[in-house]
């Protein structure tokens, strides 16, 4: 018998598959407490108000309005939905609260000003039509440049000029202003991105009761439950431990619910009613009132010296905030590192400022800063290699950082990095010398372009990193395994129970996952950044092994051998080199459980795991056809080559790899908010405007991996639910670049902006 | 600052009770799940009938039908719904397994033959009258004289002459018959029990659903819901780990959920038609188709000697299982264990025989065994002592058993025993010398009694004994509690977290209870017997003892002390000798949860709990009232007096007492089935005829605790649940003797039994 792997690296069906496909799968909105009200918000019409009275007395009276909530009802203490401010070491400036439950003032179109509860969505709605708000318009700032222009209205009162937060900057190393000098060549170039959209299936939705005990639950898809948890108890001033959260099965996150959203205002209504409030989101409102992308101008520099080597690195712009901070500080630092960890150079510095505008808020989307200042480095690399004459792939080759080096500068040290093997591996399947030197002729041309990205196992640095794992062994031979991560569509679940079925010796189907709930499972940073495989699946690796050393002794005693001879596969123990002679783990925990001689064991195990974060390494490359006349972009094909350690499943995997591909497409060609620009009104608030890709966008994608397992992963592997979107655009912006010569430096690459390229008319 | 006790013997209101009193606590038929149909059972109208054939097609073509269930549909295999079959060290016989999930063959008068799942409940009732079942009518046994008789049908093929076990022994010890002929004095008298309700509010109801993922979970009121779990999965060949047992909250059980119940064919409908199916039995049904407790017919006999001890003991008797086995053996060894295992004897020897007759199956109920024995045994300790001219108080001091000797011979001993002390002060408060000896006269006469009883803390003698814990800390400074014992109304979780909170450090309000699911708890064998408090407690206490090693050790680096100086309270550690330095746990548990070094900790703990099984002890007293001419008992006083170790929560115990007295009064003079005795007809299938006690038969209950904490319970508590019960019936029965001179032998002592005895006309 083998002791080969069993269960990791097999490609299995994700145990929410079924679930979902015949929609059994119980989400937020599917739960319905008895006498449960429907809230809903009313939302400033003005981009920028002062708020002078509001008179609810006739929504009050509305038969059917349980509550109509204002500000006198809610925590007058200022806080930021932003869950993760509790994770980092340094703390957040006081001025960084900048939020209320209810907002004191408008900051933007769809600022919430107060809400209702009703026994109906109808009586809600005309409820909310019945609270006459007094507003005082202030001259709205749309843009940052309206908003950093001398004289402009404050937003916030602490912040002059609108700066949020003036000085963010990279850790820096060396004289970047003199490398600068001394360099062959000098790239340098202004790029921006986009507000995009999550475009998550699940709208907004909470429910918030307050139990005749005193308790509050909260059932929402947060992805960072425990730290919510914390946030809403400090908040509304309740007991440690008078809180549990809830988070039901959950359509899709992508970094949106890192930060509270519809919970504050949904909990203010239950606390005033004493009854259960389910606060749902139209699309509409998903839109504007939770967070995006947040939008980068960024100016990227290189200096390249002519043997190729990277002389010096500079970056310094600007980040739109929105109406309220949030994550813009995290968003920009982590931009930052990874700028400055791809490549080796000895010369680096960066900076960015942080602007409110009186727009909708920005904050967490997948592989948020990375995505954004890979657009910025990998097409500066492609400048720098066509000064240098050469090939992009060879340029990147000489300059990738390797193993033991910084990926993060100064925080995270590269483990092991198979990266060069990637881009060598992409070039060879995609054939790219041979098509990067086609001729370009023809109305439709076509090009290919790469690029290169890394990005996280576990947490950011300089944020805290934790996940916990309890393991037990049922006396039915099968296992329970309690984590926090949450299942919002990226299949973890299977992928944790593919680790403990591994580890523990059992056949998959034997192994339970039990998640979702702040009173079961273990402190846990949340589902976010890359984390929950490599942290939260060693975790449970750790404690899966204490629970075989417990379940071994069992069968070493049933079988009379010492239990250091035994191995265990396919839910049975066996002596290693007599595996004739075992016994199942059924047995061994039937009798260990039901024995009478008072050695009833409660074989569990349980570990906190706080690793390295070794990061994951991709190369992607894409082939796009360019036709100069419409200056339609068509994605024709993605390959990406990626280092992810060990694949646990595969086929999760590749789903994770061609969804990021997509949203990475639509970061690149389709996807922005579009505002009216003299009142920051979204046009683009439901997915008939706003544009996502969609099946008929969807390219020939390839995923491909060098699989190298690292120590210091759950059977080798490392975090990548983020990698595969971040070096998308910048691959499609080379391929243009190689297919019609010119350079796309503004998201999203629209036909407009290829024809303005080519016409040397705009920016490009 | 003290370190005495801080919530431990605090009279706390116990958590569940707003949510009950308000309505918001959630039973099984609260819930509903989308999609959910009804189903309904045909059960037999004949009390003994073979099945010749059952015609579904009518009912199968009713619109709204989704399934009709019959024997073709359900596992072949036999099998017993009493889940104690599992835990017990010797293998039930096989023959004993003699139910099936549809019968074979009606037994018994609500026997389920059919059954069916339709969208609502008028539908499937009228599915239900479209079945066609052709019976071929048996002869009925509905007594144990009629089922014992030569020349009888069998109810059961392996039952010769319908007896379903003829040999069940007490353990004998010495020799009876040649002590018997020694003895000065020999008193004998044969009495006989009922087949009392639990009288429960909540009526059976069960949820059960095949996810399409092919796992499936139960909703029920088990009360041993581990068990269950393995049980179904064995009866329907899953694998395990494929049953999830959720136990919600629970009105009432008193032993009824030791078996399974609606729980079979609630799945096999579910399997059926691949829905959840929800199967609620009606008040009638519930009266009919789960378990009552066993009537006993036992003869006891002792003989005494002239220095008034007990030389000789002796018991032998039947009961009555109704139509199938379940739980009689455990009945007839836990009455006879306990009958020998109150007053010291050398010599003593029981045997008991269990016979089925075509009536509704007998169980499990409060006390068992040990309720229908005491009635036996302490009616001749009085008889006893009368013979001997000894007050039968002091006859008892000089016989009860002490620390070191068995109270369930030969199985447990007592730890500790403070009975003599609940005697003395029992017949203290309530002038026993005094009352004893008023002159009986007049129509309305009055009378004082007395009956002593143990009981046990765990489970039952010779059963597998097994809880285990899981405590964590969370971040905010709060803990978590995940145990197995289910809230059925008796306050265990309230208790739980007190000693949880006790061994802890902190406020109750910060300590969060986990139950009722087989996912997230650990293997227990269940809440029965008293042994949660007892039991689980120990292992909370020992899981909390590894939390506060954890905690304290975090808190030493914080305060830069040794761990062994401090100590924690009210949720403060602080150093024993200098309280003013301290720390709080939130900020210890935040320290050590968010920080930066590397030095992150899951602080939690588990625990296996299998202590010895101390038993606890009660001296009841009753003062009643007799009406010599309508022979009416009016109960005026009860007063027990209990060691029970330490008291947790004081007002707990004295809920747990009254209900249990009430019950005890209900069995001493109301509850029976009356059945039609031609066709084992139950006749009082509901509240408005089976006489339960109500508010009216409230006498004046005292409650008074000699706390004496032994060394095995948690804080020195001992179980409690089943001892107020006990000794009711044969204290009433003793005031009954002392009012009017005439001993009552049958139960419930009715006024036409009480005008009997006063005439000499029946046997009392």
């Amino acid at each position: 018998m083998s002791e080969e792997l069993s269960v990791v690296g097999r490609r299995l069906p994700r145990p929410d598959a079924a679930l979902k496909a015949t929609g059994a799968a119980q989400f937020t909105a599917d739960i319905r407490l008895p006498g449960m009200l429907v809230g809903k918000v009313l939302r400033s019409p003005y981009p920028h108000a002062r708020i002078v009275r509001i008179d609810t007395s006739a929504a009050e009276k509305l038969p059917g309005v349980a509550a109509v909530l204002t500000r006198d009802d809610v925590p007058e203490k200022s806080f930021t939905v932003f869950t993760f401010d509790l994770f980092t070491p340094w703390p957040f400036r006081p001025e960084l609260k900048d939020q209320h439950v209810l907002s004191e003032k408008a900051r933007f179109i769809g600022d919430p000003v107060a809400a209702v509860a009703a026994v109906d969505e109808a009586t809600a709605e005309t409820a909310l039509a019945l609270i006459k708000v007094d507003y005082e318009p202030i001259k709205p700032l749309i843009s940052v440049s309206e908003a950093t222009k001398e004289g402009s209205p404050r937003i916030h009162d602490h912040a002059e000029r609108n700066a949020a937060d003036r000085s963010i900057y990279a850790f820096p190393v060396g004289n970047v202003e003199k490398a600068m000098q001394e360099a062959d060549h000098i790239v340098e170039q202004t790029f921006s991105t986009t507000r995009q959209r999550h475009g998550q299936l699940e709208p907004t939705t909470c429910i918030a009761h307050f139990g005749s005990d005193g308790r509050l639950t909260v059932w929402s898809a947060c992805q960072t439950m425990h730290a919510a948890k914390r946030k809403i108890a400090e908040l509304f001033d309740l007991p440690p431990g008078m809180v549990r959260w809830i988070t039901p099965h959950i359509g899709g996150n992508f970094g949106q619910k890192l930060s509270l959203t519809a919970e504050p205002i949904c909990i203010a209504l239950a606390k005033k009613t004493g009854r259960p409030v389910k606060l749902q989101y139209s699309r509409e409102e998903d839109f504007i009132a939770t967070e995006s992308r947040q939008p980068f101008v960024m100016t990227g520099k290189m200096g390249v010296r002519k043997d190729g080597t990277i002389a010096a690195l500079h970056a310094r712009g600007v980040l739109d905030a929105g109406a309220y901070f949030t994550q813009s500080r995290a968003s920009a630092t982590v931009g930052l590192g990874k700028f400055f960890g791809l490549y080796r150079c000895a010369h680096m510095a960066g900076e960015a400022e942080i602007v409110y505008t009186n727009t909708p808020v920005c904050g967490g989307m997948r592989g948020y800063g990375d995505a954004e200042m890979m657009f910025v480095l990998e097409q500066l690399v492609d400048m720098a290699a066509e000064k240098l004459g050469m090939d992009p792939v060879d340029f990147r080759l000489q300059n990738i950082r390797r193993a033991g080096e910084p990926s993060d500068p100064p925080y995270i040290l590269i483990e092991h990095s198979a990266l060069d093997k990637c881009i060598k591996r992409g070039a060879q399947m995609i054939g790219w010398r041979e098509k990067r030197v086609l001729p370009k002729q023809g109305v439709v041309r076509r090009g290919i372009g790469m690029a290169c990205n890394t990005h996280v196992s576990g947490a950011q640095s300089g944020l805290l990193e934790f996940s916990t794992a309890f393991v037990k062994l049922n006396a039915d031979g099968s296992a329970t395994v309690t984590v926090s991560p949450c299942e919002m569509g990226q299949g973890i679940l299977g992928v944790l129970a593919q680790i403990a079925a591994e580890e523990l010796g059992l056949r998959i189907e034997n192994v339970n996952m039990v998640t979702g709930d702040t009173d079961v499972t273990g402190f846990d940073v949340g589902s976010h950044a890359s984390r929950s495989t490599y942290v939260t699946g060693g975790a449970v690796v750790q404690a899966a092994r204490q629970v075989k050393g417990q379940l071994l002794e069992g069968a070493a005693k049933a079988l009379g051998v010492a239990a250091d001879t035994l191995a265990v596969r396919d839910g049975r123990v066996y002596v290693r080199d007599a595996p004739e002679k075992g016994i199942s783990v059924a047995e061994v925990t039937r009798n260990v459980t039901y024995n009478f001689k008072g050695e009833n064991l409660n074989i569990a195990g349980k570990a906190a795991n706080l690793p390295q974060k070794s990061p994951p390494f991709q190369a992607a490359f894409a082939e796009v056809e360019v036709d100069t006349e419409t200056g339609q972009v068509k994605v024709l094909k993605v390959l990406v080559v990626a280092d992810i350690g060990r694949a646990i499943n595969p086929m999760t995997v590749e789903g994770q790899f061609q969804g990021g591909i997509m949203q990475g497409i639509g970061f690149a060609l389709l996807e922005d908010f579009i505002f009216d620009p003299a009142s920051g009104l979204v046009i683009t608030d439901n997915f008939d405007g706003y544009r996502l890709p969609t099946v008929g966008d969807v390219p020939d994608i390839e995923v491909a991996l060098v699989e190298e397992p690292v120590a210091s992963g759950p059977f080798g592997a490392k975090g990548l639910g983020e990698l595969s979107i971040i070096g998308i655009a910048p691959a499609i912006a080379n391929a243009i670049y190689n297919a019609i010569g010119v350079r796309l430096t503004e998201l999203p690459m629209t036909p407009e902006r290829v024809l303005n390229a080519l016409s040397g008319k705009g920016k490009g």
